[in-house]
């Protein structure tokens, strides 16, 4: 049997095993073509349908309607960053961001290259622990961005904050598309690096309101237009064939495990299973975020030293449990936990802390 | 056994069999770590090796020096056509091209986006069929820009065009990077979309002369920068993981089998046997690039009639012979021969080409 660990890194981070067994059968001769996936034409017409089908899942699975461009890009939520304002800004009219944390913090970086920007809300005050409540965004925004779930600080949306009726809610949910049903007609755009929660690295994925595809300045690089990539179905130019291909294999998996619902309940289990094993700890662990924010996919917790959070570091790592390093920004502990991650993988890893507890309470 | 074909499509392109096998090998679980690469943290330090050896195996196949940078991105070539002029760009300089066919416009397209360009020489006169000779770019010029090798067109250089002292020499080298030994000295920066001849889609190389990363201005957004991505080394967002792997375990392959003399003389033998294959067919087979200009990677011919050429690309296929469709700009029929194409398979091509003659005369 192939060794496998318990991956808990908060991305690039763990995929389905039969997914990537599925790959590893393929990976010299897909579909008896006598060719990989990797060698492929993206013109040919086995990348065609592979590309399609990536879509077409996606699609049914989070309920996009025909409303929406789906767009396989590559460069990361980082490149989206820039390709928001560059797509989105309109003159005079400020850019909206919240400050939920590190990374929301960057993309308000990028739109300060090209523009006004408002920050309208924040949970620095108190270490990015929690979403802040009762965001106003104003009427003449080009747009509204917010990040959905925060890696680092383990905070999430559980309820989304509303946009004006003319300004579009923007949404970075790297690390929480699709581990919850949402109404995907709330968001003018919403775009995720697929390393988390979608396939591995090397894919972004944007899902954009048609309407706004043609806000883009004419002056604008061919590249950094959504529109091009929109007309063009993600193939202007040659895509990352194999990060999307892996993508489609994983949401083939997703839907054959019953779909977002299915994953939304399992998610919730397993969250509620970790959280609880911190609250019962009487304060052994002790939870970054506030109760109200807690992340279902990156869940964050201290322990009463640093010295012993580096020991539990260590000895998860001789139970195979790997990647539980918290972000230098919280330090601790961080369990990314995202929708390949296994009950088996958090119940592992609830009995090794409650043993760790034990040992050195 | 398993089954393959021969590849000739023009990108993403055939990969080395033994290239193959070993991703294949270690897909589920990485150097036994029970994860695989696809899975791993960029931030890991199995994945840092992994990294760290891709460069230096570049590094040390191409003579690249320290004066360079080699950065690991996304986006394919068509992201670098507007981030060579972000980031070399000079006030009241012009930005200067050679024409070489499709990817030289698409360029020359995005130079436009950021100040005056000159085409200082063309062939399009008579369908990019050669390479321009006797090339002189101005002395004040921001940069001088080539493309190294035409897919389309099957062209290339074999002599670089010299710039001036203080005008870097900027060639695009997607498709024929590492085909023969150059002077990576000669030039300021050059970049390739992998797909071709290093690895698999989905990441892009460039190397670039430090003095240069400083000209950008500071108003770029950040993922524009090529500085930061050097400062970071390519590790400042989440990479293409898996494509960069890959490119690894190409560049070890190639290394093992003689390095880049050892591949051009291979390249030289398996062109010349497809060339005079063409050249010796009485005038069946007529090749579109003039003699000095013919590429070693792509190489581009027509029969007597279309019909003839579709169904030679048809009875192909049927001889496990795959891609070898000519680009609509042309016509006819396109071998592209990478380095990874071995010289069976040229021989293959070769013999069927000389039955169907044969048989169709």
């Amino acid at each position: 049997m192939t060794k496998r660990v318990f991956n808990f890194y908060a991305g690039p981070a763990t995929l389905p095993l039969p997914v990537l067994e599925q790959a590893q059968k393929d990976l010299t001769n897909f579909d008896n073509i006598g060719m990989s996936m990797m060698e492929l034409s993206h013109r040919s017409k086995e990348y065609a349908e592979v590309h399609s089908q990536a879509s077409s899942l996606l699609r049914n699975i989070m309920g996009i309607s025909d409303e929406y461009a789906v767009l396989w890009l590559q460069g990361g939520a980082s490149t989206q960053f820039f390709m928001v304002p560059v797509n989105l800004q309109q003159k005079n009219k400020p850019m909206e961001y919240v400050n939920t944390g590190a990374w929301s913090k960057k993309a308000i970086k990028e739109g300060k290259f090209y523009g006004d920007v408002n920050v309208v809300a924040s949970s620095e005050d108190k270490n990015f622990s929690y979403i802040p409540k009762g965001i106003e965004f104003s009427n003449n925004a080009a747009y509204a961005h917010i990040t959905g779930n925060n890696t680092i600080y383990g905070t999430e949306y559980h309820k989304w904050p509303e946009a004006p009726a003319d300004v579009p809610l923007v949404c970075d949910m790297s690390s929480n598309i699709m581990d919850k049903k949402i109404d995907v007609n709330k968001f003018g755009v919403i775009y995720a690096g697929a390393q988390k929660n979608l396939g591995p690295a090397g894919v972004t994925l944007v899902i954009a309101r048609k309407d706004l595809l043609n806000r883009v300045p004419d002056s604008t690089p061919t590249m950094q237009k959504w529109k091009i990539h929109a007309d063009k179905d993600s193939l202007f130019n040659t895509g990352p064939v194999w990060a999307i291909y892996m993508c489609k294999l994983s949401l083939e998996y997703l839907k054959k495990q019953g779909g977002i619902k299915a994953i939304e309940e399992k998610n919730r289990k397993k969250a509620k299973l970790l959280y609880d094993t911190i609250d019962g700890s009487d304060g052994f662990y002790k939870g970054h975020a506030k109760e109200d924010s807690r992340s279902l996919m990156n869940v964050t917790f201290n322990l009463p030293t640093p010295e012993l959070e580096a020991q539990c570091v260590k000895e998860a790592i001789d139970h195979d449990l790997i990647g539980l390093k918290g972000h230098r920004s919280v330090g601790g502990m961080r369990a990314s936990i995202y929708n390949a991650m296994s009950m088996d993988g958090v119940e592992a890893l609830v009995t090794f802390l409650k043993e760790f507890q034990e040992k050195h309470q």
